[in-house]
This record gives structure tokens, sequence and C-alpha cells, in this order.
């Protein structure tokens, strides 16, 4: 599929009860894609692809983004060797967010902190003071649920 | 907390490793937030907050979002009975993004479209001609994984 290859929306109705793939590119010419560990259901990252990246994403099966802060085409794991293989795609009801199920290579890991995931800390307030401060969360469980 | 009362980002280090919560909001003033069941671990919708959804959904432990096409606060489920009661919130590793696990009140849905999640077609490419369309997803399956 050519980068400029994804029609424009339609009707509201077209796009959220048709058949059609019409993603809705923002202001900034991105959407945005949240990767799923497939055989965990672990929630790994959230990031953006251009058309480029979504097109790329599509034909290789693997996990392409825009880098916002690089502002560049990033192709997951290239260098880590953490690829992103795509088992499912999703998309949502007004098709701005894109939700991909992937199997993880290398470590299996995704964060460049080191981390399985980038969401490793629960935002916790002090019931008493109302304070906000960040806690190591909870280690993912075992589950059957991709 | 007031609306204003998250302070800016410090160092890459104090953003990623340390303790205080710092969002990082766009320049359209906006964090993206994800909302998931947090009983049947379904990934529920994706939204976005600004500095007031963020300050109310914490004081509150109910989700509030910023809806860019109504331009307005959105106090999720005010109407439709969908509240979702925040039983954990994460933040990501450079704090651009929001996890939310969930309790869903009302009929325990969330799309407008009358679904439970917003992500219910997946987007499936014919292996020979390449072509994309939009099918509808596998039902959730059971799940021990919040």
């Amino acid at each position: 599929m050519a980068a400029s290859g994804f029609p424009p929306p339609g009707t509201r109705a077209e796009v959220e009860e048709g058949a059609a793939f019409t993603p809705r590119f923002g202001a900034d010419g991105l959407v945005t894609a949240l990767a799923v560990d497939a055989v965990t259901g672990e929630i790994l990252m959230l990031a953006h692809m251009n058309r480029d990246a979504l097109a790329r994403t599509i034909e290789t099966g693997e996990a392409w983004y825009w880098s916002r802060s690089r502002g560049e085409l990033w192709h997951k794991g290239a260098t880590s060797g953490q690829i992103q293989t795509v088992v499912e795609m999703r998309v949502d009801c007004d098709q701005d967010a894109l939700l991909l199920r992937v199997r993880v290579g290398g470590d299996g890991g995704c964060c460049h902190t080191g981390r399985r995931s980038c969401f490793y800390r629960t935002v916790a307030a002090d019931p008493g003071t109302g304070a906000v401060r960040l806690v190591p969360a909870d280690p993912p469980r075992p589950s059957t649920h991709p």
C-alpha cells in the first residue's frame, strides 16, 4: 500500500460502521497507536504513526512508528532487537486510534528504560493531603487474555 | 489539587525515574489517556485530558476527559451512567500518556456506538491483493488479568 493510500474519512456513519479503513490523522499528521503484548495482555507502550509508518506496518507485519522526539520513522526494535510482530491491529470508533496486539522479539522488552512496559509507575494520591507522587507499579500477573 | 498544580517536567532522569508526577501536556494542552476495564482487562477507549480534567480525575476518583470534538470538559458517564471509577492510574516513561484501570458503571459499556469497547473492528489485509478492510473483532475472552 502506498503511503498515500489511505482514503479520507467519510460520513460519521461510514467511519463508525463501515468496512473502509479511513484513519483520521491529526493536524500533526499522526494517529495514536497502542501496543499490547499479544501473549500476556500487558500494555506495553503508546506511540504515534504517520501515514508512512502505518503503511509500512501493514505491509511488513512489524510495527513502525513516527518518533516525535527524533522526527523520523522508527522501525521499533531495529537496533534493540525488540521487533514487534503484529498479531492483530484494531481501530477505534472514530478511526483516530489504533490498537496493536504484538509479539515482542529480542528480550521481550519494550521501554527504552529497560522495563518490559513503559507504564511502570502508579500515580498515587495521599488520601490525607491529596499530594501526588509516583510509586513503582505492581508487576503484571499471569494472564490468559491476550 | 488546583488545575495549575502540576509542576513542569524536570530533567530526563527526573521524568523517567523520579517520584514527581510532572505530566507532559502537548502543544494542544492535552495528554493521552487510555481506559482499561479493571475487571476484564478489556481495552475500552483512548481519549485525552487537559490539566483540569486530570486534576478532577485525581480529586474525584472518576474519569474526566477533554472532549476534542465538543471542546469541553467531559465527565465520562454523567449522562449515560457509564461512570469510570479509577482503580489505578499509571503514567508512562516520558509522562505524556496515562493508563487508567477503571470500573465501569451503568450498563458497563463505554463506546458511544453502544459497544463495550471502542476497538470493535480489526484491520484486515488481504494476503493476495494487500487490500485493507475492517471486520468485526473477536469478542473479548474471559480473563483473570485486570
